[in-house]
């Protein structure tokens, strides 16, 4: 066991880690610290390749304590791919894009929560709820239901219908809101209280997090351990871009990787962009966004609980924050299927509509390397293409 | 370049292997064969986990003479994922499933993909041409989009339609037919005819099962080559078995595994058994199956082009066949859901109706190791699933 303490990255404050905890007293979310010293003798980045294929492979790296606890589908260790054609096109030599659509239900939300659930069974939690914009949930429904912990779900009834699939055959009972993900965060704390849940909502668990940090630790060990010089990541709640920033935090404690940081840009949609405001404005914290609205639905938080963290990972990077449009975002989201076989989910396209952007304006350089974050299949969005093929009878000849 | 030459399993011509070519003149399907005593030279099992986190790891068992020419986008090296909670429920200690929904295109076809467009490329192929049930389209026509070749696709209009999604979104030339894949077949010779097109249809160009073997050596690997002693597939065109047998062949050559095979198992729907019938009648070939239908769309193949190949693995490897009605398929695709957290295709699930039924006849032993290969995501399939959760207002509670 590695833990040594919760942290609150607001107040200071600290926690055991070995019990039931939610937020910190001043409101602020928890982080999980590790005594990476002792790590360090447990751990070499030589011995990664012997070991399991997915993200437990960096067990001292995360909070559970017995391995009998750990609930897998198998994630992680997701392929990094070169886009060679898009790249020629916009003039990028080196050009990546990591791709999470390859990983159980889907998107990344499954490393989330193979650690939160894990971490779940460990404290001995029966029951949960969460609201979501449909991936979380229909992530941590399919662990929960492997780890035989009930599951309660809520999330917007705008949300894409796969998610629900998945949160029925996995028995979690699931409710829709007429409303965003912030209407079903209130009905979940309502549940919370009144049925005595393990609050598993964004952030309100410490976790989580740390299964969404091993992004961050798989694109170091995936470029030998020499950072890429610029990762994109698609911003709603903003778990991913805090997880691979405390992982590059912890690596460089480690001695893994060196001083460098790769800058970090938050991609955001222009329906939704609390974060991308906070950072034009310099401020440290975001303003919640009226009638937010993007195709892009996994990045429709209109106030996301940890947009301090998102915004210190950028500035501490010398990052920056970008807001594309829907037409954009749908543009490139063609390209990648046309250009690369790709389809990724809107929320991915979305950071490579950021790139094209940030070329025109010179902000990143032609020979960086430049990591995209695909955080989901386009299998989950078949609406996202229009799809009517002439139909044929049996005798008929195809006209090229 | 480890591969010797083409061979035929039927009449035993040989034909060079670095040339566009599909059928023997015999009409038999031709199979990729290599110089073992080189690979041998070459590729040690030990050096295996410091390679390539994918399917291209065993390169040398793989036809691709030019490294450039090789079209990834980051498949294979699925989970083998053990079912603590299902497998207790029978009475199984050891029953795993292999996750091929965790794989590009969310179908274990990308397998066949990757391979048979790299050798595509290599051989110079501008445009192909295929019938497909669904997946094997959707994921040839994002390997052709990656590797700048035309694709043309025919499927039955009654097949599931997110594999349209794909290929629309692939700029595949799509087409649709009031039929059966057979009939897609028809229209499809008559385009490679007309056209000069790369016939890509199953086992008619000998690249595919080579992607698809590989199932076999992950399975072996990941087992630290001491095999389990049986392993179910849903059979429809049948190159995953084909593939799995050879693989496993190829592998006693090298002195990787001993002597002992796992029986294989061929899986097929009661609405479409041509090989079930086959075996069941101690045949060597399946006879067209009339007016076939099941849920498990994939597997609904009425005469498979390399029945004889199927039934060869089945027959000397001690294995069978075995029918499941869609009943049974329906009702443990729910339990994987439910139990394990595992949203499934249909045909992967009928693997496990398989197991039940091997269970209960005896045929399969309670202590034996069973690997049932899930072949793709149930994303794919959210018809699958009845989702009709409640829908609440922003004020409301939940009553559990």
């Amino acid at each position: 066991m590695f833990v040594s303490h919760l942290g609150c990255p607001k107040c200071h404050k600290t926690y055991e880690s070995n019990r039931k905890i939610q937020l910190c007293t001043c409101g602020s979310p928890l982080l999980v610290e590790y005594d990476l010293q002792k790590v360090k003798k447990s751990l070499t980045k030589e011995s990664l390749p012997q070991r399991r294929n997915d993200l437990w492979r960096y067990r001292e790296l995360l909070p559970v304590r017995e391995e009998k606890n750990i609930v897998t589908l198998g994630e992680g260790m997701t392929p990094l791919l070169k886009l060679h054609n898009i790249g020629a096109d916009m003039g990028l030599s080196n050009l990546f894009l990591k791709d999470e659509g390859i990983i159980p239900t889907g998107t990344f939300k499954a490393r989330g929560a193979t650690v939160g659930v894990s971490m779940a069974k460990e404290l001995g939690v029966t029951a949960l709820a969460m609201p979501t914009n449909g991936n979380a949930g229909g992530a941590w429904a399919m662990y929960c239901a492997a780890a035989g912990i009930r599951s309660v779900i809520v999330m917007p009834k705008d949300a894409p219908s796969i998610p629900r699939k998945e949160c029925v055959i996995a028995g979690a009972s699931l409710y829709l809101v007429e409303g965003l993900i912030s209407d079903a965060g209130k009905i979940v704390g309502r549940a919370v209280a009144d049925y005595g849940l393990y609050d598993a909502s964004t952030l309100k668990e410490p976790y989580r997090i740390e299964g969404k940090k091993t992004m961050g630790i798989e694109i170091a060990e995936q470029f030998g351990w020499d950072v890429p010089e610029v990762i994109l990541y698609p911003t709603g709640g903003g778990v991913g871009i805090i997880g691979i920033y405390k992982a590059l935090k912890e690596l460089q404690e480690l001695g893994w990787i060196g001083p460098r940081m790769p800058r970090l840009v938050a991609v955001q949609a222009s329906g939704c962009a609390p974060v991308v405001r906070a950072w034009q404005e310099k401020k440290t914290e975001s303003v919640f966004w009226e009638n937010s609205q993007t195709v892009a639905f996994g990045i429709n938080v209109p106030k996301p609980l940890g947009d301090f963290l998102v915004l210190d990972a950028v500035y501490a990077t010398n990052g920056c924050a970008v807001a594309v449009t829907d037409e954009e975002i749908m543009d490139v989201h063609a390209l990648l299927g046309r250009r690369e076989g790709l389809f990724v989910c809107p929320e991915g396209a979305a950071t490579l509509a950021a790139v094209r952007r940030l070329v025109q304006e010179g902000w990143i350089e032609k020979n960086e390397r430049v990591v995209l974050l695909n955080t989901g299949t386009g299998l989950k969005y078949p609406d996202s293409v229009d799809a009517r093929p002439p139909v044929l009878q049996p005798s008929d000849s195809i006209k090229l």
